[in-house]
């Protein structure tokens, strides 16, 4: 395999996130804070690197990614962006194994956090942490529509358009489609920013919150989440928000383009909105039934923290986990469902449950009729011959991730209920657990580092749709 | 769909059970104890029944059962049986729900308990729990040979012999073969009895124990389970015969026809010895240097309690879950893996991985040339088309199954460890959970009745391979 032309774009990718580095540096100045200056150290030490690394493996030729190549950029771009951009962290008394899981946590919108007392924090690293989930943000939905759909990893090819099926090189030819995603990210972004403030945020709090909603992340700028606002105005624009983060951005494209009706018409969104406003109405009956709460506030609550689960944002405005066992039992099955493909949200993800309902249901009737042909339809398109086949594959090696890492991580020490849902949260990227320890309510700083080591990779194989970063791990994968 | 045929052969399942209690009944005679009027009674009812079911729905054609017939009589079978095997248990003052829990756990070969102060039941209880293990294990080695390879269930299409390729109907041809399997079946139980009672067991015991430990069922008739005896003789003999219990069966018959290379070449049981040998040495070296253990001990202590939850026999020598965190999650780990197609034991079985491993590796190359085709094999056959998938929709459906339970009995109060556990133990028909209440020492008793009725179905979801019992609920199933 030729790496150069690989080396090459992590070079570029590098020198541009040194360049971001200086946005909270300016920030810090701005409020006259001292800490500008790990900013502009460390975007030196990355641009440096990364222009090095660009300028050694230039070529005049035109560059032209094979899949191998393709997937190595990928994997590789995920694991060497958050080594650097951990590094503005240090300035604040992190150790590299804190700073690195933070900003893992952060590229992969994740939202598990190590560090507290943010209320505290300069301005630039609360930016920082913030620009992190945003920049991630658009990188997913990026790789998500332009790579995956080729790499053919875990049934995404259902989602390739009638114009890519022709080629095989990855071409950069759907790269204006990426421009328009870009716009409808930024301006839904702005849109947030601005509700927030109205609702009474000052205006740096609604940029920052607003760069983790829309980006499913869930980072916030105070050790109490969103339950430092104690607003439930702000409450409903960030489930709205939130939301909006995890619909497939190809939707906002059409709706661009004056198909409004696609958007009810897409199964993905359909279901997502069913589903949740399903969980949201019985949580909300329950809670109302059994703990005698006011209707509108378990409502609020209900709908905030289901929606913040389930489009794997996880922001916290109160402790779940005291709601008693059967919704600790309900919040751990609602980490794992995610949201649309093509977003920014993780997790399995609403269309394999779809497709996988579609499946089980077809093998039932084949075991009855074993010579008949039933035909599978996912909304008006029929299923690809190879995606279910592909979304099993995933569903299986998804459970078989999270289970291989919380033994591995209860041979850390851990107890099983933070293992298992530290595990989860990672895999899925959440971003809060359950139990004493990493709850809503808590934070991941107590654990030992090799468990924040193992937590990064979980978080990293996550977001990579697991296969992308197995692949790397299979010896044929690196014969010439 | 035609039911009299279904209900024809229940009816007569039913007079033999009714038979079978004659046994107990004359134990309790033989040891002077007045309970053998109720095993009189329930034989008395359970025949009635049984044979009035026959009467009605007698028919001379002869019996010919389609793929539809099959699965229902199979799947209702598994579940009318053991509401009439638990009758004789309300005569020691057991509530219905605890003695149909009970009784499926005994006929699964799960193993799991409500009931406790064994030691100073009656001798005829003791035998009715171990003798419905017995029955049990014999009816799903019967089951897996006969039935599911042409149900095609879960991927035991891999095991259908090449004789019995050729038929769609559902032939009773198969069952000069069952006779054979209940000639191995029964000697080995023997010769695991005689191993008992030479290693001091009182005649009794050694004959229930052996009844349980070739079943993988793992009652006991001591509260203390293995633990009673305190030998290691004893730990060693049941190691050895679960696992005996756990290879295909079909495996002892090729060898009683001369080919005993065989055995070591069937990748299946290869990949079981390989496996139990490589965790049991691991958790020795571990125990001797982290907690000082006395190696004899240590390997004992492993050999076994890794063997019993393996072979999904659930014996227990020793608290394993006091061995700290890292065993914990070892031993939720080992609950799934199970051990050989066509064998008494339960769980996800080692086939399956081993089928699982070779398909993603396959995805695995593809991902990386597309038009590539890798052919798979499975020892020195090539595997069938609708094998990967059929499997991973197993896979997926069976972790679907234990996280659906899970979070039907956190509704019902359970924490979380004892929640998923249970769930786990019980579609993996292992026997003991983790956590205080339901771990190697403790007791199913304590769990609310609703708890006890969904355990139920999950030990029978697991037993009869989800899909056949998953079936029933497809409407589609009923339609004429």
């Amino acid at each position: 395999m030729r790496a150069p032309p690989v080396l090459y774009i992590l070079g570029l990718l590098l020198c541009s996130l040194a360049v971001t580095m200086l946005l909270p540096a300016g920030i810090d100045l701005l409020w006259a804070h001292p800490d500008w200056k790990s900013f502009v150290i460390s975007a030196g030490i990355t641009g440096g690197i990364g222009a090095l690394l660009a300028i050694i493996t230039y070529s005049p030729a035109p560059i032209e990614l094979d899949l191998r190549q393709s997937f190595l950029l990928t994997a590789s771009s995920w694991v060497v962006l958050p080594a650097f951009a951990a590094l503005p962290l240090i300035g604040v008394g992190v150790s590299y194994t804190d700073a690195f899981f933070e900003a893992v946590s952060g590229l992969t919108t994740t939202g598990s956090t190590v560090m507290s007392g943010l209320d505290t924090l300069p301005y630039g690293i609360l930016f920082w942490r913030a620009l992190l989930q945003w920049i991630g943000g658009i990188g997913i939905i990026v790789m998500a529509i332009v790579l995956l759909p080729f790499l053919r990893v875990g049934g995404m090819q259902l989602f390739r358009t009638e114009s890519s099926e022709q080629s095989e090189k990855i071409i950069p030819k759907a790269f204006h489609f990426v421009a328009y995603i870009a716009a409808a990210y930024s301006s839904l972004t702005a849109l947030c920013a601005v509700s927030y403030a109205a609702a009474g945020m000052s205006g740096f709090d609604a940029i920052c919150h607003a760069m983790t909603t829309l980006s499913t992340g869930g980072y916030s700028t105070h050790d109490a989440s969103f339950g430092h606002f104690d607003s439930r105005t702000m409450q409903w624009i960030a489930t709205f928000f939130m939301i909006s983060g995890a619909v497939p951005f190809v939707a906002y494209i059409r709706m661009i383009r004056g198909d409004e009706r696609k958007i009810w018409d897409d199964v993905q969104i359909r279901g997502l909105i069913r589903f949740l406003t399903s969980v949201i109405l019985v949580l909300t009956v329950w809670r109302v039934s059994s703990a005698n709460a006011d209707p509108f506030t378990a409502l609020t609550e209900a709908a905030f923290n289901v929606t913040s689960v389930v489009t794997t944002t996880g922001f916290a405005s109160t402790d779940y986990s005291l709601w008693g066992p059967a919704a600790l039992g309900g919040f751990l099955f609602l980490t794992f469902v995610g949201g649309c493909a093509g977003s920014t949200s993780g997790g399995i993800k609403i269309y394999r449950f779809q497709v996988l309902w579609i499946v089980l249901r077809a093998k039932l009737r084949q075991l009855m009729s074993p010579n008949r042909v039933v035909s599978m339809r996912y909304g008006s398109r029929r299923i690809p011959s190879d995606v279910p086949e592909a979304v099993l594959a995933f569903l299986t090696a998804f459970l078989g991730t999270v289970a291989v890492f919380t033994f591995a991580l209860s041979l850390m020490g851990l107890d099983l209920i933070t293992a298992l849902t530290a595990s989860a949260t990672a895999i899925t990227n959440v971003g809060p657990g359950l139990g004493e320890i990493i709850g809503p309510a808590g934070n991941f700083a107590p654990l030992p580092d090799g468990a924040k080591w193992l937590l990064s990779l979980a978080m990293l194989f996550g977001r990579l749709e697991i296969f992308t970063l197995l692949l790397l791990l299979d010896p044929e994968f690196w014969r010439p």
